[in-house]
């Protein structure tokens, strides 16, 4: 078994070794063997999205996915529901010192397929080896041009429908019970996916907004488009996609999986009149088959859940971290 | 006392008050204003640099500076030396759990000080709160538009002079003395700075290749650039910039200062007829008191050090991680 070391870390050889022996073979490009302090891009366009995020998960590997996995998807799915188009990332790892080296392998393996799904490219990184930390820690910022802003709080209209592109929690839950700690076994898998891969294929013209909802869950995407548009929603709970299995496991722990994090949904705003094409066509993608038209944009203030035997209540952004932090 | 809580990291309503309470109140702009996953930039040129870098350092409070200055020089730096205007940057906060609300502050204060002395901002950021760390975690990543292409490696050129823009080693040696573990205490400052302040000034198309000589210090850049370049250096070690205190330090403790970190120290090769005139403008400069021409190009693939005493040696890349972390 091999170990990294803070050789890996220190800037000198063992760095250079690193990145030619390593790093090279799995992500290897024009850009990152030109070995600057910065790279160098030439855009076609003036008008970029850039986004960044830190992850870092425990267990690092669980059903579905991995660290590695999710910190491409994670940030670039930032860049593409923002309108962009998700083309070039920069990646940093911090290292415990003493790390595995299979272990790190496996992990840029799946990065390397995240990335080729994607299609963006790694331009430039950085990697430090510490003590001090008991799991990786990956930050990756990703940027590319922007396609057609689909973040605009002002275009969203009473009528508009809102469209969950997949089953909502399995993330959370699946990570959860890959702790062990739960005494449960499942085999509920993390939705952590491209969302690239479904938003591409919309008329970005007749899309409102878009959102990934990773933590705070739809709960918290659906109060934070509320709250800036000064628009509310009717969300019918019969319409939310969710796996039985997931939906069993949130009851009987009490966890509401409106609130739970997410790797792989959009919460997608569209005009009234293109929601079932808008629909038809996520649910052909490979990430979207679960999707569902779950309500409608009002203009009441507030995020309104009419209940599966007819009653209304708030949904409410999460006050509090109520789970373990899971991605 | 105030302590940050897993909240401020949940993506929920503590992740929301921080950011309006908190980062808006350091670091408020109309781009992070708009509260987006990911932050739309208008460029006024189609060619950007980009640079990330993680940052971890005990202790995070040091003479002449603090994780929060290092965090925002240090890839402004980068993107700097690479022939980038340093205008954006993206803010990843990886915070213990518990970590003193007051301490944040500080940090947040320092970087505030030195966003506004090199002129950039943040435009898109993420907070982590969780177990597992002893320290806060600062990844920053930087871009903006390309000035000139400042790391061309075919530039350079038999005969072209080396600078380095301010003295050596101060900031390895200001570090360690500031852990307490060696029994030492002195007046030496770190030398963290902006070195666009210096950068700026100079004649680009008169500049061959700019390097911030960071992690394995001015001994890492230079056998970098031979590597790359094909050409060699020979470095006058009576011409080298050091102050007399920070020598004395690494002689007694056997650190060599050429392999030491700095985060104020450019290596800068100039066309030889503008070298006078380029250390001038240096000089003159807030950042750049300490600058010296060290040596020159050669044809020699090596780079050599001639010692004070008309010795020659080679100045070897750095092995090893022989120092703990101190950037």
């Amino acid at each position: 078994m091999r170990f990294i070391n803070k050789s890996v870390g220190s800037g000198g050889k063992g760095t250079n070794d690193f990145i030619k022996n390593v790093i090279f073979e799995y992500f290897g490009n024009s850009f990152l063997e030109e070995l600057r302090d910065g790279a160098l891009i030439n855009l076609k366009k003036e008008s970029i999205i850039t986004s960044t995020d830190s992850f870092t998960v425990l267990p690092e590997f669980f059903p579905g996915g991995d660290i590695g996995k999710l910190s491409i998807y994670g940030t670039c799915n930032d860049v593409a529901v923002s309108g962009g188009i998700p083309e070039y990332l920069t990646l940093s790892l911090i290292i415990p010192d003493g790390y595995e080296m299979e272990k790190l392998l496996m992990i840029f393996d799946s990065m390397k397929r995240a990335i080729d799904e994607v299609g963006v490219k790694i331009i430039s990184g950085d990697t430090k080896v510490i003590d001090g930390i008991s799991s990786l820690i990956v930050n990756t910022t990703g940027f590319g041009e922007l396609k057609s802003d689909l973040n605009c709080y002002d275009r969203i209209k009473v009528g508009d429908k809102v469209i969950f592109s997949s089953d909502i929690a399995r993330h959370s839950v699946a990570v959860l019970i890959a702790r062990n700690e739960l005494g449960f076994s499942s085999d509920i898998e993390s939705d952590c996916c491209n969302l690239y891969e479904i938003i591409r294929k919309l008329d970005y013209s007749k899309i409102k907004f878009v959102r990934d909802a990773t933590r705070g869950g739809v709960a918290a995407v659906l109060n934070e488009i509320a709250d800036k548009s000064g628009k509310g929603f009717l969300i019918k709970e019969q319409n939310i996609p969710i796996l039985e299995s997931v939906n069993y496991f949130c009851e009987m722990l009490g966890f509401d999986p409106l609130q739970m994090a997410n790797e792989g949904v959009a919460v997608i705003v569209v005009d009234r009149d293109y929601a079932d094409e808008a629909l038809a066509i996520i649910k052909e993608s490979k990430n979207g088959k679960n999707a569902a038209i779950v309500g409608e944009v009002t203009d009441n203030t507030k995020v309104v859940l009419e209940t599966k035997v007819g009653g209304k209540r708030y949904i409410e952004i999460p006050a509090g971290e109520l789970l373990p932090r899971i991605c």
